[in-house]
């Protein structure tokens, strides 16, 4: 069976929790909290190669690392990755738009905003530029989404968790207001109602 | 015939510059430096969907941003990606891994050294810790390396690519010691023999 060292409260780890939510396949669930001894425990064991969570153990002993490149491995041979090489460089796009652009924003920001041991951080002159980026961000997401259902096509695909997860937690943990982006809104609503969902049960503080 | 939109001093544009002379490829190239007038024409004639260069016009019109999913069109279909799923997963693990956190440390440091009009911002405390968070994304290229030529295994892969290109410039822009990480010397020299390699050739400083 496949091993999930994840992470509750990110989204990052969120991601590859919901698409087996998704899939319907069982795994083996290893929590490793923020700050907590089972994190370090499963980086001082060697667990985790690339230094974070998420990482999928395979039965045959390899490791994946890469929130991003999990969901790709997981999703081959099914529907959630498209066939033809245009449509999966469309979906790469978004995803790579989604690990270099809005998660260093949007899942900073309400990391500043929860995290206790972050505190420190988290001047007001920071979330306060965060905050205008980030809507920029979601000014981008608004403008893709304009004329269709999901972000690379007529159908859901890994792109769409991709950006689910930290954009659907950009109100409460982020601080962001949504209400300007009435179809962002409509796609979480989409994201929410798809046979299998999970919600992120994670702690909003680590 | 494909029109590239890049920027001649960017490592992400190189990217593609670079895969496309190692196939061979001919394209027509429109080139926007950082600050110049040509950039902002691109901008607001919305030549650059996702608002950045680099972006790959295609004979049909359709538009594709990101570097990494750009790579991924252009080398579908060839050696440069491997066809088992697992193989791209571990291939798009180094790729999110260098949009996630190389390139937000490696070149936002070598950008803060070389931009003029970022000197205000480049503070000796944050070249400090960006040396010091560099030196450890180094540290896990180095470790990826051990007993293999390239990334993603026994050829080269699309990975390769994206990571050359902002730890090729490390050191004359960046700043950072290469002396210690000898397999990613051994990797850079490896890299830059490829039969059609071109160099990057764009100003240092935009």
């Amino acid at each position: 069976m496949l091993t999930l060292y994840s992470m509750p409260s990110s989204g990052n780890s969120y991601k590859v929790r919901l698409l087996l939510a998704l899939l319907g396949r069982p795994y083996h669930h290893i929590p490793c909290e923020s700050q907590s001894p089972e994190l370090q425990t499963a980086k001082t064991e060697g667990k985790l190669p690339l230094g974070k969570v998420p990482a999928l153990h395979l039965e045959t002993g390899e490791v994946l690392s890469e929130s991003n490149a999990i969901l790709w491995y997981l999703a081959s041979g099914t529907s959630w990755i498209p066939n033809d090489p245009l449509d999966q460089a469309r979906m790469l796009s978004w995803m790579f738009f989604e690990q270099n652009r809005h998660e260093p924003v949007i899942a900073v920001r309400a990391s500043l905003r929860s995290y206790p041991h972050l505190a420190d951080e988290a001047t007001p002159e920071l979330l306060e530029e965060l905050l205008v980026s980030g809507n920029s961000i979601l000014d981008l997401m608004e403008h893709g989404l304009q004329g269709q259902d999901w972000f690379a096509g007529d159908t859901p695909t890994i792109a769409d968790i991709a950006l689910y997860s930290y954009t659907h937690t950009a109100e409460d943990r982020g601080g962001f207001d949504l209400s300007p982006f009435s179809a962002i809104r409509d796609w979480l609503n989409r994201t929410g109602a798809l046979p299998g969902f999970e919600p992120l049960t994670g702690p909003a503080h680590g």
